[in-house]
């Protein structure tokens, strides 16, 4: 099977995406979309981020074959709630949320019987919103499927399937090893970045125009990470809140023991440290996950 | 006055940058270099990183008024101390080091009578050695210049004009005020990368090449940042080490309050915090500090 027409709620960086790329890998496949949000459904409708927009959610799924709930994790329970009038009972219902195990069971609380099959496509930008998608955001990016035990293959091979149409790479995981993994590769390095923007700013000795200025010698970078939808982040740290604060413990661990050599002026200690982390950003590029070009090939360096 | 021969001791990414850029934009100024390690100075020769490569350090300053030490903070002093025999006595010193108390109490020591005037540009990449280095690396950077009240004001003025011909805005501040401020902008954000990427490479769990496979979800931005030079970073963390335990303690302190928010389950305490980092990025993007397109208009975004 394949799919013959997705369903799209929730139109912005990652739902817009979706239907562009969409509409340019699959042209024969159906598109529709929603969005709770009368605003970005007519930004929606002027970039054609999905063939047709509803103005009502169970309007936009019916007749689909795949719904694909791009909201924040927070959120999905209530848009499974709001599309079910209009569902077909064989539809396969997906996400793209960045926690799993929550999604997996809100989903399950609120649409009893149906295929669920949760998946998340790492990929992303710092930028959010129904302008923000473009359709080759998932080109040798990964994606994430977190199917149960009893989710039928042959609907689960048609999701593999149609996220290899777009462009990603497909792996199949159990939902709790997700959120381990996602907790140390994307929720600690975003909760840090936010942090120490928050640092910086709120600093009465260093000013924040002196912060701004001299960002270029590392922080800069932090700010991109620390501009993401902070409604989205919320809620991945609500929803997967024991891995997060299990890896949160581990780096303050390594953090403390830093601290410390520092404070003894422990030399060998951070060239060991600071020499070991080359060999991963190495890897990094050669796995195609990077720009090797020299700070990430920034507009400044030609 | 202005500069007429510009000697340049460290030929890694700084100084190769240096040289490239004085051949670029003031053509009619004299270059010469020297670096430590011979497989260096070979490279600096095929690239043209300065007019002539000498093979001792005192021969490579000898007629210069102006020289850069370009070399890791702790071996400022030692690299002073061998270009004496050479130096002339009306020249100035200078260097490019990331803490500027230290290497300014160096310095000062090592050329007893010499005017030294410290400077930092703020510009970088994660790149280091000879072949790293490229002509531009200072457009629309700051540099930070660290004089005395004794420094002589003919050629502080020379200095500033020197930086600002190689494309960089100069700002003057006292050599504390400039630790402190580049703790939080630079140095703990490069501890923290070092430490995160660290801890991701040491877990159990969840296999390095998972790290690898998912870090597009933020963490290879952190893998950038910790694929910088290791010598380097060890010398600004043994030089910078009060100011970097301030901002590190007060980081801290805002991640122990994030902790807490995530284990309370404190949705509104992390909306907040999140909502308040986007304004800082979009005013490094006015102020052109940092690349306006998506995740640095990393090649995968066109």
């Amino acid at each position: 099977m394949t799919f013959q027409h997705v369903a799209i709620i929730g139109l912005g960086l990652l739902g817009g995406s979706i239907g562009l790329a969409v509409q340019e890998h699959l042209p024969d496949v159906k598109t529709s979309g929603y969005d709770a949000d009368p605003e970005v459904r007519e930004r929606a409708r002027h970039r054609g981020l999905a063939a047709t927009i509803a103005d009502d959610p169970a309007e936009a799924v019916r007749g689909a074959d795949l719904v694909i709930l791009c909201v924040p994790v927070g959120a999905m329970e209530s848009a499974a709630k709001a599309i079910a009038p209009g569902l077909d009972p064989q539809a396969v219902v997906s996400d793209v949320g960045s926690s799993k195990v929550s999604v997996s069971e809100s989903l399950a609380r609120a649409l009893p019987g149906q295929t669920v099959i949760p998946a998340h496509p790492v990929a992303g930008t710092e930028q959010s919103g129904p302008d923000a998608g473009f359709a080759n955001l998932f080109h040798q990016r990964w994606c994430i499927i977190t199917p149960t035990e009893g989710t039928p293959r042959a609907k689960l091979t048609a999701l593999k399937n149609f996220w290899r149409d777009l462009g990603s790479t497909v792996e199949v995981m159990d939902s709790e090893h997700h959120d381990l993994v996602l907790a140390v590769t994307s929720h600690i390095p975003h909760l840090i970045a936010y942090t120490i923007v928050g640092t910086a700013s709120d600093l009465e000795e260093v000013t924040r125009s002196e912060v701004i200025k001299y960002s270029a010698g590392g922080f800069r970078d932090f700010t991109r990470i620390a501009a993401s939808d902070p409604v989205m982040w919320r809620d991945v740290f609500l929803n997967n809140r024991e891995a997060v604060l299990d890896m949160l413990d581990r780096f303050l661990t390594d953090l403390a023991m830093m601290r410390e050599a520092i404070k003894a002026g422990d030399g060998e200690t951070m060239f060991d440290q600071f020499s070991k982390t080359r060999a991963i950003r190495r890897r990094i590029i050669e796995h195609g996950q990077d720009d090797a070009r020299p700070d990430f090939g920034r507009h400044d360096h030609d």
